[in-house]
């Protein structure tokens, strides 16, 4: 079995992060039988500077005749300056999971027992914090018309939130999904009180609901979720919520487990899944070794899982990450008190070791 | 000098709560030489059951022949399942902040020391955190057209994200205002690489920026707001953002603090102006005593000092608050082993002890 993979680095510490899941990829397809084709494409500020554009069309194409993408990060202060249409996040990133179908964004969202005390929430209320956080990706404020028109007195500025029935179905069917083979428990996330589309979302997954009766499901309003996910995260399993509610729901989780830098995504729904580390590229740390790899190896686990149905060894990377904690590895982002510090490469050897 | 103030108690614990700032009200009156003529009416739920409308007309025309109001809390269980023109929340407090042209809320978030470890994250973390949140109040996705299509396969429903230059300019300014008699730090959320109404918000604040040469501007995400709210609170001084995501972003910064029942809350923009606290109806607690009226006594301070200019007044309700919680006393919600447990109205006793 050989999977065909789209390999994008990106920017920034992409381009440190993506190469040490790779090896991490490699290793454990040796142990279970599987090789991977990598096929490296230009996408973000790297593309802009090299083809003006950065989406260009043959990394698109690229993704779309792959079994899944593999990408690191996009952005930089860089390219911050360029026009809107031509800037990374918005021309490659939302194009990209349009044109891929990819409607579905997972971020599971744990705690590492090694990395408990990293957090800025207290041990008690995080411990055991298991979430998951299912977005929608393709709709919304997002992808509705927008305009500017000019007035008497200066300017209007307008965007439409929109959602279909479809739309909503499809993303509260994949949530009902996920929460079966978890805690059996959905919480959609809308603003009923004041949205019509929140009213869609809500009464479609009232609907819906009905075909998961060994599933519970609970309404929450946006405002309360982002009070609850500070003041008792452990009440969630899954989390299905719309585009915007979802990428600052999403974001907020991450503190839960102390660093953005340990958390992955997997972004699904059309024939070809994207796969990255929740963090950015962190232009900061950028080209100095030190960026922490292992959001970008445990999102290479989830491709095994979500993409290749690869269960055990996705498992087994897992685990691994978990034992390099324990034994006190660190990277800079999660360095404490008595731990080894450990570079890019350092932390990924720790990990080939325990495969 | 006598103030005129429309009294509105609301649902749930507002019955409870209001009354009590009603007490303190009176007495730091008597102390600083001016009076009150409170004239009581009814909005919400309560509205709904004796008039059929949870936002009457009379109710209304009082707000807006008073010199200000002074409100509980509105909804409950009870008026849930009403259509969504009924709901107390959508058809009284919506209305009601257009009508009075409310177009800035502004939450004070401080911690209080003697509570620091009532709160869910770390006491490093949150001591000394004073930060405030003006959130736009009668724009955006509240007040934007709806409207619900069919389509051939289920229905279709719109929502609209609406700001005009003007719009941003007033709340913006408000915002460096209260900047330059605080740290003079301005913290300007959008997300301007997606909406084309952060955009506009964006240019317009970079424009408002050179009338205060004083005050220093930042820009931030909202997915990162909400993530450095968890990270770093103590970074932020005056957070100025759009409705929507001030909605979420306030009640996400209500939990620093450790409890909802110590925000007061007021928004300002007309000629009249509206005194809430934080915290809804509570209907699981209501008619039980229990409830905290700090809130809603600090609410009353925020009055005494936004809309009567009565500052050290005000200064002296906060200072007395302080003094009563570093005494030991504490309503349920905010209970620690060792301190001494007090209701409604025996919290209202040693707040007004201390005048
Ligand atoms: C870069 C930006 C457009 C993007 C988003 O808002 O979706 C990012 O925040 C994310 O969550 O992937
Ligand atoms: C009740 C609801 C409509 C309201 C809002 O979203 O504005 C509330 O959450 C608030 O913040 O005052």
């Amino acid at each position: 079995m050989t999977y065909r993979i789209a390999v994008l680095p990106g920017d920034g510490i992409g381009v440190e992060v993506v190469p040490q899941a790779l090896r991490v990829l490699e290793k454990i397809g040796q142990k279970y039988g599987f090789s991977f084709e990598f096929t490296e494409a230009l996408i973000g500020g790297a593309a802009i500077d090299a083809t003006g554009h950065p989406l260009p069309a043959e990394t698109l194409a690229l993704c779309q005749n792959s079994d899944a993408v593999f990408l690191g990060a996009i952005g930089g202060p860089k390219w911050d300056s360029l026009p809107v249409h031509l800037r990374p996040e918005g021309a490659a990133l939302l194009p990209l999971r349009k044109h891929l179908g990819l409607y579905a964004n997972i971020r599971p969202c744990r705690t590492f027992s090694a990395l408990i005390d990293a957090s800025t929430l207290k041990r008690e209320v995080i411990e055991g914090t298991e979430l998951l956080v299912m977005r929608e990706l393709t709709g919304g404020l997002y992808f509705g018309e927008k305009k500017r028109e000019t007035m008497e007195n200066g300017e209007r500025a307008i965007d439409t939130l929109v959602y279909t029935t479809e739309e909503v179905e499809r993303i509260v069917r994949l949530a009902f999904e996920a929460a079966r083979k978890r805690r059996g428990e959905v919480c959609s996330v809308d603003k009923a009180n004041v949205l019509e589309s929140s009213r869609l979302w809500r009464e479609t997954t009232n609907r819906i609901a009905a075909d998961y009766p060994d599933v519970t499901l609970t309404h929450m309003y946006v405002d309360n979720c982002a009070m609850q996910l500070v003041r008792y995260p452990k009440q969630f399993d899954v989390i299905v919520t719309e585009n915007m509610f979802g990428d600052i729901l999403t974001d907020q989780a991450s503190m839960l487990s102390g660093s953005l830098g340990m958390l992955p995504s997997a972004s699904i729904g059309g024939q070809v899944a994207l796969y990255e580390p929740a963090h950015g590229s962190a232009p900061d740390i950028a080209g100095q070794k030190k960026a922490n790899p292992l959001a970008t190896i445990l999102s290479a686990a989830m491709m095994l899982e979500y993409s290749f149905n690869q269960v055990e060894a996705a498992r087994e990377i897992e685990k691994a990450v978990d034992t390099v904690l324990n034994k006190g590895y660190r990277t800079g982002d999660i360095m404490e008190a008595e731990k080894t510090l450990v570079n890019t490469e350092e932390m990924t050897d720790r990990v080939l070791e325990e495969l």
